[in-house]
């Protein structure tokens, strides 16, 4: 699945999420890029983009990446998120950059970096595990 | 500080995350109980809750708790969160059950429960750290 | 299985860690308590027993308190283990108290809090979840 | 700290833990890489390495790769440890390859990914964090 089938399919499924202003601009067979425009309602006293506005980029960051290599599969889980927060975001975007660890039969890990415009080390470090459903769930 | 006084402190101070609709339940010098309101924007396709709302909530959860018992210092940082998720919760109002499992001068370690409203079983476990700041940063 | 013969079932399959001088003393369809004689082997500079220590001590408690569920499935696997130090071990025993948080058909999650003897809180707390395999691979 | 002075240290301060059998490969200012001869006693049924093994390896990866910045501190402290078990690895010598994530003045947080001799992809995915001691605590 290209960039734009994922945002089609995520705009469809996820009707939801659609606030969180997500873009993907760069996916491939191991690793992903997608960035978040952040608005008012995901900052934080003092201008600092929050935490769970990270951990749901992380996690839509690496959905997508799995999405793309075995299809869309709505009904993937995410069974464990580890995420260290490392240094303040600024104000701005931010963007979420990721790859696989292991994609296996029923489960699925990955990693994910989060930067912050204009910083150049990373602002928070994520791992995720999925749960894969069984072939015959696929939609 | 009482619940009310941490929902005061809270609104002041984290006016972004009014909409989550907390209310604290009940807080004492070792556990805390919050209840949140879920809304559409917290559902995820086939009406369950959202990771991340679940991730906010706990967040939320153990930083009043922390605030209750260090007083309102608005600075004290998430450092790390560990969340495993257990089962799907079901779309109503989802409550956080947390405890202190280590206070110490600059770290503190909680850990939340979170329970869905009609399901007996934790939907999820989550482990929290929190940087505390210096004295002198109090507000 | 009862205590004895989880020993027994460890002792068997797992000949490498009798080192560990590891005793179940209470088992049931929730909950384990292990305790682990610490020798010379498992200490620290200044005489704390070392983290990977604990780490074993934790897995292996899971590991039993899953196998006392599912029958002696030698095959289940550790797919994510979390762990928090919270305090400074004293040079003695440790004890691991262990609790189920959710048993799937492919993957179990629990908790284990450590303590050591003398100490009342927790030295360390730990969440670790574990893939099933498929029941034709029982033993 | 070049590799040999960080493995003299190590031998100095942590005499319980030269059954290890780690070598220094590589470290600079931003990496580590060490290797560790694998002997029966770290083994597990079916001749895999155990997961305390390389939960071992990476923690004392990690510590030295930090020491090599901070100067022999004998007391930093690891906090939290995370690790996602991706392959099962063969039986011979296991490599951990570490980055620092982010090393600040209380805090210090780190990657390691494990590599089993003979397997291309990492066996095992680790992020831990330490506490750093005041500096008049320098050895």
């Amino acid at each position: 699945m290209t960039a734009k089938m994922l945002e089609d399919f995520n705009r469809e499924h996820f009707p939801q999420v659609d606030h969180m202003n997500m873009r993907v601009e760069h996916v491939d067979d191991k690793t992903i890029t997608i960035r978040m425009s952040v608005t008012e309602q995901h900052l934080r006293p003092g201008g600092t983009v929050s935490g769970p506005t990270m951990m749901a980029l992380a996690d839509a960051g690496m959905y997508l990446l799995l999405l793309a290599q075995i299809g869309p599969v709505a009904l993937a889980v995410t069974t464990n998120l580890n995420i260290n927060f490392l240094r303040k975001p600024a104000p701005g975007d931010i963007v979420a950059r990721g790859n696989i660890l292991k994609l296996g039969k029923t489960l699925a890990t990955g990693e994910i970096s989060i930067y912050s415009i204009g910083i150049e080390d990373p602002v928070a470090h994520v791992t995720l595990t999925y749960a894969i459903p069984p072939k015959k769930q696929n939609l």
